[in-house]
């Protein structure tokens, strides 16, 4: 029976729309953000594209909560990582990076492909770092010159404790603070300034919902006194600042990135940042309901609201149920790395809402059946639905 | 009058639509690139953007006539030149640049960014590199790495001898072969394979008629056997052909600007190679011809068919006279570097057509009056015509 409903179901997709997107990024965009992209072209050296950028400069600003410099690079947000460790690491001293997953462990990575020395916080996949363990490591290592930390762990659904750890670091080192804050900026509150950050990297396919291509980057002013000495030519970010204080870039941008980028912002605006925090927060919650009314576990000890992570049930080949999911209409990404096939992760980020967790659910429940999981049809989502009222 | 013909020009401009783009890039977008970019996203860990990403690949290995891969990654044209650069020189050898512009001179920038000893060939600007000089550097540096040449320069509108050049690199040293093809992939006839070329570059918003923000490059099999030793993490090729050979990329891509890069490939392919340099051939001749019925001098000695560079009138500041043209409804690129205020750059790239030619000039001869320099109006664009309806 579950293999009829898939296949009806199936073919009802693949003939009609694509799957909805309800990874952690990307997201789907907004109406004004692909009008915004389909508008014709203008030239990046006019006054009428400065005038944008420096709306958006105002607008990321805003969601970082920052006095200091923004600045927006065409590529991945991990190209926003090796701008900050590019800059602000140095070949004579090492880099401390708190792991606990794939994206922090990235940034220890691009640290080894500059030949800087790398020491690492080892901090289990799933679980929280503990500050206490980065202060005793931070002064075990006095030199360190610049320290990194992922604020929510999107390959495991982890929100780590980001204020405490921030404290630690100020306190105990005069390390720079690189935070990629890609899927925590606008999903809670994390203030640049506040937190003392020195660079905050987050990209444009999530909490902007706008597509994959831009990153940006926030740099305190005590970073800018403190540029290191590792090759970087297009990601030199002091040549960037010259430029964009004029509302410029120094090499041709993204414009109709830029386009969705200016509409998206007005979005957020719009909304408000303790109103885009409370709908990360509640489609969080209700997600989280849903998968335990399922009988499911999560993965992470301590889950952020911007992912979902969702251990696979023994006996269930989980990248299977991945594919299960696209083919009935929902993009639900599975784990990455050694957590491949083990896990599921739901997003709840920059466009999702109410809608998405319930398509979510609802189509992992489809899943779940038709691959002979017991499924009492409507039980996750009736409990992300009361969630929801009780909010 | 000038000034009232000026005035009332751009007050129907500012209200009613935005300035034609005739400089060499960013280019207009055809309409099925705009759509194709208003897509709903999907997510690019699927299927279906992997079916995209082979026919894209596809395309790129037609119009480079290659047989090798052609990579996609997120970023300017520059950021193309510098994976070349940073996976193909090498720390304990120097790169021999090709002068002779700015662009040109960006590949020494990057090279010496990173450490690399560079050695130019100093080539004036405005003219033709000389294959025999070249020749006679490279047994000077017989432990050559790399030659860097750029065989368009967009700086200032220059052709460069492309086979004569590429054939001396082949023929007199080992070295690596990096071209610049960002404005002469598509613009003329310039075979990757034939040429013997081992890092083609592109940029998608010259030929391709894409928004700027994805950078190509095709790499020879001889060059994925002598990767260097440069530090890279975003930029490394090698991590990038391992995923694009499934159809996907090492980091999240710029899924909306493939889209887009999917519709301008089969407009291209319909189009047809040689219909296509006959079109950019065309033109840049009607232009250059418009250019010299008004009495106007071609900056280039040598003048390539992507852009043509044209010398601003004694007396007049090139500066106001390419914001005159954009106050009267076209973007015509200004001089750069220390060229700025002596030039007029108008592009003939991608998407442009016998329209485009006529309103630049038009909209020269509109600005020239306007400024006080003497214009028989229409001369200009009398000249283009006869061109035209000669070919």
């Amino acid at each position: 029976m579950g293999q009829r409903i898939f296949t009806s179901a199936r073919c009802e997709f693949m003939s009609a729309q694509k799957a909805a997107l309800v990874a952690p990024g990307p997201v789907p965009l907004p109406e004004a953000v692909r009008l915004a992209m389909a508008g014709q072209l203008i030239h990046h050296r006019t006054p009428a594209f400065e005038a944008i950028m420096r709306e958006v400069g105002q607008g990321l600003g805003w969601l970082y909560q920052t006095q200091q410099d923004v600045l927006v690079l065409t590529g991945s947000g991990s190209t926003g990582m090796e701008a900050a460790l590019v800059n602000f690491a140095r070949s004579d001293a090492p880099v401390v990076c708190v792991g606990g997953g794939k994206f922090a462990l990235r940034w220890a990575e691009v640290a080894r492909a500059y030949g800087v020395e790398v020491v690492l916080l080892e901090v289990p996949w799933g679980q929280a770092a503990s500050p206490e363990a980065l202060g005793e490591l931070l002064e075990a290592h006095p030199n360190t010159a610049a320290v990194t930390i992922t604020a929510n762990e999107t390959s495991t659904g982890v929100h780590h404790p980001i204020e405490a750890l921030c404290a630690v670091v100020r306190e105990r080192s005069e390390a720079l603070l690189l935070v990629d804050g890609i899927t925590a900026v606008g999903v809670q509150d994390l203030g640049m300034d506040a937190l003392g950050i020195d660079a905050l990297v987050t990209g444009s396919q999530k909490v902007y919902a706008v597509p994959p291509g831009l990153a940006f980057v926030g740099v305190s002013e005590r970073a800018w006194s403190r540029l290191g000495d590792l090759p970087r030519y297009g990601l030199d970010l002091a040549r960037e600042r010259a430029r964009q204080c004029d509302g410029q870039t120094a090499f041709s941008p993204a414009i109709s990135l830029i386009f969705g980028l200016q509409a998206a912002l007005r979005l957020l605006r719009e909304e408000g940042l303790e109103a885009l925090w409370g709908r990360h927060a509640r489609c969080a919650q209700a997600t989280r309901a849903g998968v335990a009314a399922l009988g499911l576990e999560l993965f992470s000890a301590a889950p952020c609201n911007a992912v979902t992570a969702v251990r696979v049930p023994d006996g269930l080949d989980g990248v299977a149920l991945a594919t299960r999911c696209l083919e009935l209409g929902a993009v639900i990404a599975g784990g990455q790395s050694h957590l491949k096939g083990k896990i599921l992760r739901i997003g709840h980020l920059g466009s999702h809402r109410r809608a998405d967790v319930i398509h979510a659910l609802s189509t992992l429940e489809l899943a779940l059946e038709s691959m002979g999981h017991p499924v009492a049809f409507g039980k996750g989502v009736g409990a992300a639905l009361a969630r929801f009222s009780a909010s």
